[in-house]
């Protein structure tokens, strides 16, 4: 059979993924091509559709193909805007859906055109309004995570007092402080927040609490509200537990309005094939921000994790570089980093960057806020 | 300085997680373990732990190391249930949450007793529930899908209308189509219930009809609630766009009581590298269902996906073997089959299976509804 023949009136304006696809030649590439645009989008044979709207306007439209090294090439194939219902979701799923289940193909960079980004709310802070909210003009920012899971909350809150008194800017918890028995979520974010409103008060600083609200769907928003309540100044969403489209609900949501930063747990497998999945640079660094995400929390080279140099600035890349009305969000290396590395990151980063130490921070020393004021100094000084 | 010595009152009730290390030797083996029992708790250098509860009850515990092939060893890491705070996005998050990101650790199978597993709804159908739903007792179901995304609703209900009229048990939609402006997700779904609801009326069938209900978090479940009303049978989702969290939701939800089908877009990447990431087992079998879903679609091995037979064995097991009082889900397998591939299917799958062909069943010959009945003909003569 063929399906029936179908009159689409739509915008003409399309989004470009750009895929490395692994083949023997450049006839088995064009087909891999063809492949990825049938999948995308109508999921059926090619010989099933007439020459109608459906094969000109719905099937992805390979816009460029050309091999790069030998037996691997680099496409471009765009689609229709329309295609997303202008849902982050189901953008997602037109980008790399079933594609995902394919060995040889991997998703390099996306260009999103202002007719798709106006669909989504972008990050509300970005660098420009998170340096606001602490009040930071030009350095790099300090960051580091409350932890350990087990803590109860009172001894949680002492930490982070003692850590906001030695003057890091940002106090984020660890991804996996939910809502354990140990130390409950209102409980645990009241305590902090209170903790370090009291130290700001005491050194004039604006250290910003940013708790960890990945949680099941039906709490998730409730916890940011309850946050934002209690007095946290962000919160931190795990878009690999929660989905994207959490981030990009929250950077929607007026009365929440409050910097968001993406942590990357659950998102490694994405990256960790060269030969399939996404570029670190889409993953920690286009998505985000294409959510709505102020900062981007990823593993900086040369840490416990592997990634490299190459994946780092990736990222930066991804969270910075042009995108229609899109401020530049923060990247933000972490991974057993410590105090000595700082001078080095430097040289990398730049100033636009968070650095977040946390376990390197607790091991630098017996008193909490004597190295939190080592950390401080030490990047003051950079 | 080391965190305050903690005193926690937990249950000892604790969950295992297998997971394939690869190390050079046995020394390299059982730090890299010790490396997963402390990212995936604490998160911070076990120097910083008192020996006190934190070190005993919170950090995971090696449980068994031994080497399989040379470089390759098994460890199962037991953690504690309190951890996951008894929430689904968390209880992902300590299976996996950073190690996702190592290279040479990939989680082969989970062990969840009864008492984490009631802190989580089940399948509500399972294999006998939606046996129940369509009236069909020993052979295997029949499921094809309605496509392609750019038909407008009233086509598409005409399709689904001749599949009905075919035979076919279970009509889901493919994942893409969702809300898009030349076929919204109301029109659609009112349309093709309505239009598989005089089909079996003519019948005498049960024709299910499956809309897809992957959306944007603030959508989802008005969706899932608006197909019940105008007439599903059920509901897919994929969790690897819309995050697990959404289906167990679901499957807790009282009022929705309608079985979910779980959709393997996004989640590709989880399975690929094979020595990091999960398993197809857990990715595919075990985590659906422990989310709640009813049946498990995923790609076939020989289809034009790279999934092998083992890794669809290892599916099956991971839908249907026992675990506490989840009854077993239906395997789904799809992704390029044809109607010739049925016998071979058959006789790998057996009858407890749901047979997907949609590509395949539109292609089969000019006629869908013939073809929809060569289908049903042929499974009900395998």
């Amino acid at each position: 059979m063929q399906f029936p023949e179908t009159f689409l009136n739509l915008s003409g304006e399309r989004f470009v993924v750009h895929y490395q696809v692994r083949a023997a030649d450049a006839t088995e590439a064009r087909a891999r091509v063809q492949g990825i645009c049938l999948e995308q989008t109508v999921e059926v044979p090619e010989t099933l559709l007439a020459h109608d709207d459906l094969r000109e306007k719905i099937v992805g439209r390979p816009e460029l193909l050309a091999e790069t090294a030998p037996g691997t090439y680099e496409a471009a194939i765009s689609y229709a805007i329309e295609t997303t219902a202008f849902e982050f979701t189901q953008f997602l799923n037109v980008i790399f859906g079933n594609t995902a289940m394919q060995q040889g193909i991997r998703v390099l960079r996306l260009d999103v055109p202002d007719s798709l980004l106006r669909h989504f709310p972008g990050p509300r802070f970005g660098q420009a309004g998170l340096r606001r909210l602490v009040g930071i003009d030009s350095r790099p920012l300090l960051c580091t995570a409350l932890k350990p899971m087990g803590l109860g909350a009172e001894n949680m809150a002492r930490l982070a007092h003692q850590i906001a008194l030695g003057g890091v800017d940002i106090i984020k918890e660890d991804h996996g402080l939910t809502d354990q028995p140990f130390a409950r979520f209102s409980e645990r974010v009241a305590r902090c927040a209170e903790a370090i409103r009291r130290a700001n008060d005491h050194t004039g600083d604006r250290c910003l609490y940013v708790p960890n609200i990945t949680a099941p769907s039906d709490q998730l928003f409730a916890r940011a509200a309850a946050a934002k309540q209690l007095g946290a100044g962000g919160v931190m969403v795990a878009p690999g537990l929660a989905g994207w489209d959490a981030i990009r609900r929250l950077a929607a949501d007026d009365d929440f309005a409050l910097p968001i930063f993406s942590h990357p747990a659950w998102l490694g497998t994405l990256v960790l094939g060269p030969d399939h999945g996404l570029t670190h640079h889409v993953v920690f660094g286009q998505l985000p921000r294409l959510a709505g995400a102020d900062a981007t929390i990823f593993v900086n080279y040369g840490g416990r994790f592997p990634f490299s140099q190459q994946d780092c600035r990736g990222i930066v890349q991804g969270a910075t570089s042009p995108l229609g009305a899109y401020p530049p969000i923060f990247p933000v290396p972490a991974g057993g980093m410590t105090l000595a590395d700082l001078p080095a990151m430097s040289r990398f980063y730049g100033a636009e960057v968070i650095f977040l130490i946390a376990g390197g921070l607790y091991a630098a020393g017996p008193d909490l806020a004597a190295n939190a004021r080592q950390f401080r100094t030490r990047v003051e000084s950079l």
